[in-house]
């Protein structure tokens, strides 16, 4: 018999996919460069040169098998030693390779760090707006992903009802900063209380409550702001990161797991990731890439057009009217919209080509989500739309 | 708190990776060329350059976001194309793209097969002789992998045993032909039995029992020797393949889910190996290696090196007067050991620098492994080693 529960979830359509497929088809209809989609968080800058140049490179000068050959379960020595180095240069931390993990991507990344840490019935909590993927991802595991209502002053923490919500059975927090979907990153405050918190909370209950962070937007950081480093907040960090932002090669499949080296339980910890891959299939992730990124740790694609477009938008937006915490990274934005209800508000956006996502996906309703990951050109074009889509529903009230 | 059950994984040594360890140690003493190292079935004929120069050729040509960019959950809707009319030609079954999940290698395509059709509790068999980590994967999903003990006359399937075993339970049975480790082929009677007996146990206990089909080496079969399609025996049928070993790319991790288009669920199966992606960090196989398979997947590496070393090991082995089943395809054969137990026959063997792998390990003890994808010339060099060892420890009894 067919297992019931992925039955089931074919019949839940996702809303973001739904938009898009809507975009796809109007673009048919119009032309897709008077769609303005701003639905995906797909990467629309090229490739670093560099990275191209070295996977023609391999593929010229190596011995096929050497480059194409099984990796080791924990990744290549070499990549991870690579990683490590570069992650202590720049964070000052005391990474050695035994502390990573190479992983397929951040999803790959996160399946291993959820399996690390919980059992079956033992809950995750994760703070809105949020990635909704989180859902799936932790739920399927069997563990319990519980979100914390959004602080919408600022969408930092809303540590009250965090605290509420951090009971015994909790046995990670999750976070995303940069983060999808608010652009917001979380202040030195954030990471010092939330750590504090943690601390606190893990000797209260007797065992260790791991922070859990996501960072695929780590290198989206726009001028002026300051993004810390989560590890060095807080000991029992297991960061999660993929390429696929800052290098643009979202298909590739290829990020790691950073166990803090001050964790006690680091080499442990980055062994088990091994032992968890066998039972979800993974492996290593593709060697040819893995050996690419390393040669390219320390570049990204030129990441310069998406503040570029938040500048434009996040202007229009506040010039509207809007409600709006401004982005400190990512490629996106998530402003309060003119009605309570943000699906509505978002249908009516559609009729001026308008593709924006309604918050309720994100945990947070009556916010959307604007993914600016599209030309500068388009967005110009798209602010006219977005001013008469404004003033023809909301300024005659 | 660390997850136990990962944790208490940490302290066994898998016997093959500890004698190919040896081998590397003793490698570093006597040179590598010295140490005749049949441990591990790792691919050693180069990657066809059709493959290496389509990698070129996108690297340079394509656009990089489109080269880069997301794969839809379920693959690269041309590659799946591609891949179907490939099945369609080859094997005569009406296969289109519906019925296509692309994954990564075979070991993410059985952990997407075994999740269709298993929940906790239900029981998965195989037959021995098989491939050891079938073990952690099956096992680590909550289902139960039991093992129909070997046919030793032939390695086929031992069907008492298997009608004994396949109880209510059984929600599928796993089957990997040609075979790691015996090398065998099963015959299109033994495929025939098997489906036979699934049918009218499927009527018996009113749930279907599916089919898992596991076809790495399908492309690594001898000369003469007949290897049916075992789909079309069986339509609830669920073939799980890899690239790794036809294009010598285990690295590249690239495989795919491809069910049987007459099992009546298929369409909803592959829909539903996109939910089960979700739940185990896998999104999609790296975009560059899918694009690439799909413009040589008529093509091979120069495989016959394989039968070469077949033949000049099978002849040597019954020279010296092994119980050996004659290997249909793989890489691998797996004699009969020369005292009962094999563990010390493979522990004397290994003062000959001849690094073998005892059967235990693959449920059949009393045999050994050896996987022959090394050179040929090491192959004949490795023959007189072989009587040497045979002659000091068993002729003068």
């Amino acid at each position: 018999m067919l297992v019931q529960k992925y039955k089931n979830m074919l019949s839940g359509k996702s809303v973001i996919r739904e938009l898009s497929e809507f975009a796809t088809a109007r673009g048919q209809e119009i032309g897709y460069e008077n769609v303005f989609d701003y639905s995906l968080g797909n990467p629309s800058v090229p490739v670093p040169q560099e990275f191209t140049d070295a996977c023609i490179q391999m593929l010229s000068e190596m011995g096929t098998n050497a480059l194409h050959g099984y990796s080791p379960s924990l990744g290549i020595t070499s990549v991870r030693e690579a990683v490590a180095a570069s992650l202590e240069q720049r964070f000052g931390l005391p990474y050695r390779k035994e502390h990573i993990f190479m992983a397929v991507g951040a999803a790959g990344a996160l399946a291993h760090a959820f399996r690390l840490v919980t059992e079956p019935g033992d809950e995750i909590l994760t703070f809105a707006p949020y990635f909704p993927e989180y859902g799936p991802y932790v739920n399927l595991t069997g563990a319990v992903l519980k979100v914390v209502p959004p602080d919408t002053d600022n969408f930092q923490i809303h540590f009250e009802k965090f605290e509420e919500m951090l009971t015994e059975k909790v046995m990670a927090v999750l976070i995303n900063t940069p983060n999808n979907p608010s652009g917001v990153v979380y202040s030195a405050e954030t990471l010092q209380r939330l750590a504090d918190t943690l601390r606190r909370k893990s000797q209260e209950y007797g065992h260790t409550i791991y922070l859990i962070s996501d960072e695929p937007y780590r290198e989206i950081v726009f001028e002026g702001v300051d993004a810390p480093c989560v590890s060095a907040f807080y000991d029992d960090t297991v960061m999660c990161y993929s390429f696929s932002k800052s290098l643009s090669i979202p298909g590739e499949r290829i990020g790691y797991v950073a166990v803090n080296p001050n964790c006690k339980d680091a080499e442990t910890m980055v062994n088990m990731c091994g032992q968890i891959s066998r039972g979800i299939g993974h492996n290593c992730p593709p060697s040819m890439i893995q050996l690419a990124v390393a040669k390219v740790l320390d570049k990204t694609a030129d990441l310069g057009v998406y503040e570029t477009n938040m500048k434009l938008i996040y202007k229009e937006l506040t010039d509207l009217g809007f409600t709006c915490v401004k982005p400190g990274g990512t490629f996106y934005i998530f402003p309060k919209a003119l009605e309570e209800d943000a699906k509505e508000f978002c249908r009516k956006a559609l009729q001026y080509d308008l593709v924006l996502v309604p918050g309720d996906t994100f945990g947070a309703p009556g916010y959307f989500r604007m993914a600016y990951c599209i030309d500068t050109e388009k967005v110009e074009r798209s602010l006219a739309a977005l001013r008469r889509f404004v003033k023809e529903n909301y300024y005659s009230e």
